[in-house]
């Protein structure tokens, strides 16, 4: 049946410490028995001319080809002319869609207790547009673009998500009261998409009012949506809430299924290849992907596996505080698995 | 001397609270035995032709002869065509930096303890640029303009602010990694500033990483300078770190030592009229005033009863999760003055 036939995902490893969490991933999913065929897959080290970037087609393509993949960390190579590998792939891919869960670890303490929201970030416009120029000597236009498709489709998109999962509210976050034009666009999508789901409740919060609610009363959120670099900014914040980008897990999703889950946290130079990284935000991103690939209870299994080892406390990494390595740690978490 | 002679300053009471908190103002003031003379001014309720506002000639001119004023919450009349009431102010006086001081207030207890730090919000540009317009049907383009002179004089302010205050660090916070020409124009500015100020720290943060730190690690944090839209954003974030708007001072200053100190919270039109409302953020607000006319010692005097008062906590008022009314408070501080 399903459940064992083979399928096949796009893996990145990524640079710096990704390849040794990507390991991780991969023992653990071994030992998990869950029937995956990774590609494994490398950006290039120059620019590929079909993409205009170091992203090569084979890349784009293998994702294309399984619609699913998995994404370690990588380091956007620093100057002008070379834009962010991480947003070439959304772009290049078209992932309109980004979620990040963000929950509290039990026993990981952090000063928040009862965290459970997931933020919903469109990922292909807004601040990102890349359209900038100098109109005279020292004054720069940096141009943020909203339209009614992107703003539709992420807003559709999370009102679908939030009762496919079981929650209750979507928060619309916007400054439209400065933005009247964009993000009174970005808003009147949220209101049309609302009408459709009304059995999920709908608010809307002034971006800077939503971060001081973030930080003093988190639990009243559920789904969070919003334009792109509100989405970036929150979605950090709220990670800082529960513990950082390390414990924290995200997916890209696309048209017609299409996927790609990712550890959004850095490549960790000082720490790559000396077994102490952390591999819990690419697991957990890891069974998002399963999940969104409908092996919920694969996803179920890690998940648990790794929120018990990291609770239990015995064999947590350095940057957890404790002093158990990558391999004591991916052992421990495989222990558990029912 | 100077202490006693009488100085002049405009008083906006604002809408909603805005009158009895203005009164809270005034009376302690008058028991602390400052020599002010207020010059009261009222928004007015149809647009002056003069402005193309509801603010007045009267009241701009006001600001611009004194020097110097305070004021309260403003609603500002929904629907198109009206801009803001805060940002006409901000904008017609050239109110240049924003300066939120956030510290925790002792005895009042939040989830973070030791924040002292100052957000350095550049006050008249960035994504506050008021241009946008619909290229085509469902596109809208919003333009953030970030401009050098702008820039440096926000960044010189905010070292010379390090300076004169005895504070160490200036962090800047951008997001030059997505918005390269914009961003980096303003990174840039900083940069040039920062070699002038040998004695303050300089350190570099991306707005997404900021606020993560913020929420996780706030101490670490002294001056904090950024373009407008993350002004508003982080400046809220760290008000609800430490208790929310209604605690948190906030002042406009501009060219010549024009300033105008603002509480930053809303109207509270429920319980306007109700003798309930907190007047300690104007009441802190006005502290920056007095600081910034050089009334150090009146100050001083003012913001430690204003604590004080909140740290013993037998006249807190309903927000603060007490049942005292703003005549009981105002009355306690006023017992407090030395
Ligand atoms: C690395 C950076 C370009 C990226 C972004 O700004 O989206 C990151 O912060 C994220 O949130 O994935
Ligand atoms: C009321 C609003 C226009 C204003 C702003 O966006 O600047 C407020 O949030 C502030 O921070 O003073």
């Amino acid at each position: 049946g399903y459940a064992t036939k083979t399928f096949e995902a796009t893996l990145f490893p990524g640079d710096g410490i990704g390849p040794e969490i990507a390991a991780a991933v991969k023992e653990i999913f071994n030992a998990a028995k869950i029937p995956v065929a990774w590609d494994e897959q490398h950006i290039g080290k120059t620019p590929d001319p079909r993409t205009n970037s170091m992203v090569t087609r084979e890349n784009l393509d293998s994702v294309l080809k399984h619609k699913i993949g998995l994404k370690g960390p990588m380091a956007t190579p620093i100057g002008k002319g070379f834009r962010s590998l991480n947003l070439t792939l959304r772009k290049e891919l078209d992932l309109y869609a980004n979620v990040r869960p963000c929950f509290n670890i039990p026993g990981y303490k952090t000063r928040y207790d009862g965290i459970n929201l997931v933020t919903v970030r469109e990922n292909t416009e807004g601040e990102y547009s890349g359209l900038e120029h100098e109109v005279v000597p020292g004054v720069v236009e940096s141009l943020k673009v909203i339209t009614r498709k992107a703003s539709s489709r992420i807003a559709e998109f999370a009102f679908a998500y939030a009762r496919e999962n079981g929650r209750q509210k979507v928060s619309a976050v916007h400054k439209a009261n400065i933005m009247k034009k964009a993000d009174g666009l970005f808003l009147e999508c949220c209101r049309e998409a609302a009408t459709k789901y009304p059995d999920i409740k709908y608010e809307e919060l002034i971006v800077d009012n939503a971060c001081m609610q973030l930080v003093s009363n988190p639990t009243q959120f559920d789904v969070l949506v919003m334009p792109n670099l509100y989405g970036d900014i929150i979605s950090d914040l709220c990670a800082g809430l529960v513990g950082g980008l390390g414990l924290t897990p995200s997916m890209n999703i696309g048209l017609n299924g299409l996927a790609l889950a990712e550890a959004v946290h850095g490549t960790a130079p000082d720490i790559a290849g000396k077994n102490k990284a952390n591999p819990t935000a690419l697991l957990l991103s890891s069974c998002m992907m399963l999940r969104h690939i409908g092996r919920k209870q694969d996803a179920d299994n890690i998940q648990n596996a790794v929120i018990s080892v990291i609770a239990e406390g015995k064999w947590r990494t350095a940057d957890l505080g404790g002093n158990a390595n990558t391999t004591d740690f991916t052992k421990a978490i495989i222990d558990k698995l029912e």
